[in-house]
């Protein structure tokens, strides 16, 4: 029997027709999708005309991803889908492990491996400060030889990656905690920077009248067998944009400051900024992380097909 | 005050930073958006794998996006977004009118014109049919030199643009109705064809058991000083296919079929579709329409940059 289709008939016809979907996740997934996009659809009343500037919008968006750059990443991230993934993701974990923070487009695999204290600002102009911590488990048990990678905007908020040679690394680094737990390293304060404001999220951000700044911060991913891997990243208190971040990673818990004459610090006067990272148990791992590799994001999106 | 960012506050935390959108149409539409998408994640306590995968797929359509090409489009046809947007546009006309269908990829502006009763079809090998009608308001009374434009595949299923000339065009033409608002014209019975499955909206049909065909149409798009245009198209009732559309747009009052010695053919014996078309007055026309010229629509896009 032939359907009458309209506003209120046309999201069933469309479940309906995707009732043959075999993967029942896939299914799950894309009649929830469904439904929330007629609903927003219905909503908002969205006209031709509003529907085509979406439609350009997308297209742009995708045009813009290329092996340097994910926008699709950044639209998520904008519009704070990342971070609710995050906090998802977060809530499966039973115990009280530290909250994620977005992974962003200048993580990379082949960080230069350092001695625990050493720097990974060596010739970089700014305000030397250390860190250290421990790595330990919800038990509060040390978690020794765990895998700590840090990396961080220069001076001018820029990551080694959108400079000239972007082979050349600088202001990142792994380094592994030692028998106690412990880690602790130098570098120098970060500065806040804004997301890529030259494409389409660029224009959708500046359109609603947002700043597009990130407060400062420094991105680490702590890791070690038996437990899951920490995507998270440490926020400066005194960033003027804190509590306006563009892409709503910074939370609460994760905000610090380096301080003069912290407890047990090894670093005697300098500033330092003090956290333990707390690991949860590799049981109730998802182990997959909100943002990628954006080259390899692309070349797996491409062989796709 | 920094705020504590969870699955439980990040909504408000988003739209409170849109807040300062000018254009109260643009915020009225992304704070839905946002509840929606949000909701949605929540909904299906999405995984960060399974968002990536989700960035990959609208990554991989966008870069299937060219300037013959609009795989965005395809998604929303697919996912029954622009059979909504078109029947919310409907719904907006008072007066009782031509149902919309989608206006697909395959429109151009430029078709050859031809006299009443000539055949878009010389030379194409297939079934010779006429099609018959008037162009009437919604008070029915006739509209003169209303501008009728068919568009339509071949009897393999495939229209012009998609073969190895695209600048040859057939199967396409435009008529203009007479002083009593009557059109006619002969071409031949057209065929069912399957969307573009190279892609990844094939791929997602796929993987949803579907099976990718659109039931046999002919395209008509019909306008006229002082009226609303109608962007429409007449199913074949016999289509395997035809209550099974893969884009939802084969609705109840535009199947139709050839008829024998239809009433006040002007074709004689020749087996002959009826059908008025009653078009809405501009008053409440949003003159916007779902689907575009895919050429057209990615170069806005990019020169939005």
């Amino acid at each position: 029997m032939v359907r009458a289709i309209d506003e209120h008939t046309i999201t069933d016809a469309v479940i309906d027709q995707m009732s043959g979907t075999k993967n029942e996740r896939l299914k799950e997934i894309m009649d929830a999708a469904v439904r929330h996009l007629h609903a927003f659809a219905r909503e908002v009343n969205l006209t031709p005309d509003e529907w085509i500037q979406g439609i350009r919008f997308l297209t742009a968006t995708g045009h813009a991803c290329t092996e340097y750059r994910q926008e699709f990443i950044l639209l998520s991230d904008t519009l704070g889908l990342s971070s609710l993934v995050n906090s998802l993701n977060d809530r499966r974990t039973i115990e009280d492990s530290t909250k994620s923070s977005l992974l962003g487009p200048f993580y990379r695999q082949d960080s230069p491996t350092f001695e625990l204290g050493q720097s990974v600002a060596e010739g970089c102009p700014g305000e030397e400060i250390g860190v250290y911590g421990r790595v330990i488990g919800a038990n509060r048990r040390a978690v020794a030889n765990a895998s700590i990678e840090v990396w961080q905007p220069d001076e001018n908020g820029f990551y080694d990656l959108q400079k000239q040679d972007p082979s050349e690394m600088e202001l990142r680094g792994r380094f592994f905690s030692d028998q106690e737990g412990r880690y602790f390293f130098r570098t120098i304060k970060p500065r806040g920077y804004k997301i890529p404001m030259d494409g389409p999220v660029g224009d959708m951000v500046r359109a609603q009248g947002r700043h597009g700044w990130r407060p400062a911060h420094i991105h680490f991913l702590v890791g070690a067998p038996g437990y899951r891997e920490a995507i998270t990243a440490l926020y400066m208190a005194d960033d003027e944009h804190i509590d306006s971040d563009t892409v709503f990673g910074a939370n609460e818990s994760l905000i610090t400051e380096p301080k003069l004459n912290a407890p047990e610090s090894p670093f005697g006067s300098l500033p330092a900024i003090h956290f333990d990272f707390t690991l949860a148990a590799a049981q109730d791992a998802h182990s997959g992380r909100v943002g990628a590799d954006p080259a390899q994001l692309v070349k797996k999106a491409e062989e796709g097909h």
